[in-house]
């Protein structure tokens, strides 16, 4: 879920200041369009890492756009006047009116998370209170709110190099609260909590952004983009008035950078390493399949990726390895007619392996936020609220002891171009190519950013993604195999 | 909630026989037009009490319907299969087809109700099972599925009359099962903690309809209706695909025996004893709001009620007993421009009283599902919603020490008609009745169906409504002032 806000994103000055000029005058614009149809209020809640610019930003939106327009409370210590009252009263007197924007700096997720972190309650506590949010977060977007939450994060590394650059500089010293330092302590469990509420939280009308907070003209420019584009399109949308899925919701990043964009795809193995790793894979995994441990799990291995990146020779390395009897391969194509009569994920659950069993599923679930989305095969609506079904089938998934791998194949452009060349060359392989997979070439940007999107939305602690890099097939093989053993032995490790 | 489920509504055999092969015809006529247009599965419900009529009422539904096209699943006991996968996997793997008609007679709820009825974990637990039936159910909708809950019910009275009957019936008794001798020892918990889960899984696209089961007649006709009714609406409407509140979701009680017609309103006090009965009331309310223990507490008090039944007279008495600074009249009437800009309930909010204050709310939040939704002030979407949000903000008040007490103060048509002529003869009342007062009249009948649904939607343990017979004031009067003592000194015992 942050792993595309731990790649040290980051955009020069320049570009900053070439594009801020146009992008206030349109968020100035937005407000005052806000302010005179008075149909909807705006909601923006800011949380994340300590140091990772939630204060700078705040500061900045007040200094962009108009500040008589909104209003920014922050929520710490209660008074007594709140103390007095039941919790969520401190949250309605300060909701603002319709044609306004209210920030909230600390706000219900703040309080829960670190009421988690500081062990004073245990997950179905916190469960409770993600599901208070939730249904206020419903009834506000149900009276026509539109709601941005955004998360500014930092990955462990940046926020120490942070604080260790802070601290030894005498003039910016100061700028270190308690809070830092208690974070550099509690990091590990701030982030473990905080995924478990963004994923339960994160709804298609409520959305997170996950903003790396590293540079700050990044930063700046993603929460403006975002707060732009969903005020525009909220806007320019006169049915808003019931629950709405946000309609900007998913933004590529600015930088070109995306998590695709950041893999060193020159990763290759010679033959020889080949062999032997391989064959020290495929015996590992042998065992552990057999292990008795395994009889209290199931194994589930995705495969999605480009066209051409070898799903199915990786496929075939990973079954080599194993008894028929142990493994079923599902390949996951248009749904049958049987399937269309019932909800989307019907023809998966069909397919969950029993305990000591291997499922492995040749393209998954994840086709309607990729194919789907791109091709316009379902609705926005539908694929939006995809996200958080499949985080939600997946946790069940993972809480009845499957072990969950996935695996995104990734080849870049000239790759795909060279194996789609040598398939219309080779007979027997000239079947494993079509116009289609031609057509799906040019949409190559469109796939990059749902490819993002995806594994922003729905890589998690209990089911993470793993980005293969696929231009050299041997290595691709083996780093599949050995995410697949490491992932069992974690699991066997954590009985 | 149980309310007017536990008055021992009937219906003649006659009545019954006169109407059920319309009812029938409808229904299989609904059941192929269901299959011909193949768009979506409707799902039922079965819960409730045991003896109450579970296991006859879905034999009788495949007497009445095409049994091809229903498919009965019940879940007791997991199997073999089912222990080795996730626990939804046994529902998934049930799901019928669009255009098909699955009953699960045992389903998510008998699991997590019997877990906490039995002690097997607490409430924290019990609501991740709700949010996760919640979850299900949502996305079930979102596929555009049609989900009908079914509560069967019987007071503890009628269930122990039944079990009496027949343990002395040889020809009877085999059919007590185990279930029901356990239910006559947990009745209490099980009816505790079913309305728990009631209260926080009735939505407006998925309503539970609790149902008296103690007559066969009254208990068949009214679930046949619900049904009819509902798939009616679904079949008619096109643009069925998303998320839809039920759009037949609150059925008239069949017996013409609605919760006020059950009242006895006869009842009345003579002038001394009212004399000595208000002046001990009062007496016991002022000392009571003194008490130290009223600091851990706030105090409200709604009235509802028909027009000229004594609202005003009441809270009079009320106050009469109390300091002016202890406590404040909030009176509500049309939203002013500023509650307008904000969320429905954001104008109680503001209203609420610190610990050891007092709020009499004379009308209240309860304007929604009352005069909004009899004069179309609202969107059916928004008044169904409405229940369940003021179910979780009274949760949110008696959380936090909120002592909660709901009036309907209830008179009969003709009580209303004299005190009406009464105001217009006399010129200092005579500003009390308007126009608005003799349409509100005709439209009684739809009032008397919105009350009645209030109560069943709203009435729960944690804040019941109070019905007052207010044909006599000075009865009215009196049981106002006690019930809020009772609430008062049964908040203190429970601290």
């Amino acid at each position: 879920m942050f792993e595309s806000a731990e790649i040290g994103r980051s955009i020069d000055k320049a570009v900053f200041e070439a594009e801020e000029p146009a992008l206030r005058e349109a968020l100035l614009e937005a407000q005052y369009e806000l302010k005179q149809q008075a149909r909807f209020p705006v909601i923006v809640l800011i949380n994340g890492i300590e140091g990772a610019g939630k204060g700078e930003t705040v500061k900045l939106l007040n200094e962009w756009m108009d500040p008589r327009l909104i209003q920014v409370s922050t929520f710490d210590i209660q008074t007594d006047e709140e103390l007095a009252r039941p919790p969520a009263w401190r949250y309605w007197r300060q909701l603002p009116p319709k044609g306004r924007m209210g920030v909230f700096f600390g706000n219900w997720y703040s309080q829960m998370l670190q009421g988690r972190v500081h062990g004073k309650f245990k997950d179905a506590v916190l469960d409770q209170a993600i599901d208070g949010a939730e249904r206020l977060e419903r009834m506000l977007c149900d009276e026509g709110a539109l709601i941005f939450k955004f998360w500014f994060h930092l990955s462990k590394k940046h926020m120490k190099a942070r604080l260790e650059a802070l601290k030894d500089d005498p003039l910016h010293s100061w700028r270190i609260s308690p809070l830092d330092w208690q974070q550099s302590k509690t990091y590990d469990k701030f982030v473990h909590h905080g995924e478990r509420i963004l994923r339960r939280t994160s709804r298609d009308y409520a959305p997170w952004y996950v903003v790396e907070g590293v540079d700050h003209y990044y930063r700046s420019l993603t929460v403006g983009r975002i707060l732009l584009e969903g005020l525009q399109a909220a806007l320019a949308n006169p049915q808003r008035v019931q629950l709405q899925p946000h309609a900007a919701p998913l933004v590529s990043s600015l930088d070109n950078r995306g998590l695709l964009a950041s893999l060193d795809m020159t990763q290759a193995l010679s033959k020889d390493d080949y062999k032997e790793q391989l064959a020290t894979e495929q015996a590992r995994l042998s065992g552990l399949m057999r292990d008795k441990r395994m009889r209290k799990h199931a194994l589930i291995a995705t495969f999605e990726g480009n066209d051409a990146a070898g799903k199915g020779g990786a496929i075939r390395r990973v079954t080599g390895a194993l008894d028929p009897r142990q493994y079923r391969i599902v390949p996951v194509a248009a749904p049958t007619e049987e399937e269309r009569a019932q909800p989307y994920l019907w023809r998966f659950w069909r397919h969950i392996p029993a305990r000591g069993k291997f499922t492995i599923f040749d393209r998954s679930w994840y086709g309607r936020v990729l194919v789907e989305r791109v091709e316009g095969f379902c609705s926005q609506a539908d694929w939006l609220r995809a996200y958080g079904e499949i985080n939600d089938f997946e946790e069940q998934l993972t809480n009845a002891g499957v072990i969950l791998v996935k695996f995104w194949l990734a080849i870049d452009q000239q790759t795909q171009l060279e194996r789609f060349k040598e398939r219309e060359q080779i007979p027997f392989k000239r079947f494993k190519i079509t116009e289609e997979d031609w057509r799906n070439r040019d949409k190559w940007d469109d796939y990059a950013d749902a490819v993002g999107d995806m594994v922003d939305r729905t890589s998690t602690e209990i089911a993470p993604w793993t980005l293969i890099e696929a231009n050299d097939k041997r290595f691709a093989r083996v780093k599949v195999l050995r995410t697949i053993n490491e992932a069992i032995e974690a699991a066997f490790a954590r009985d």
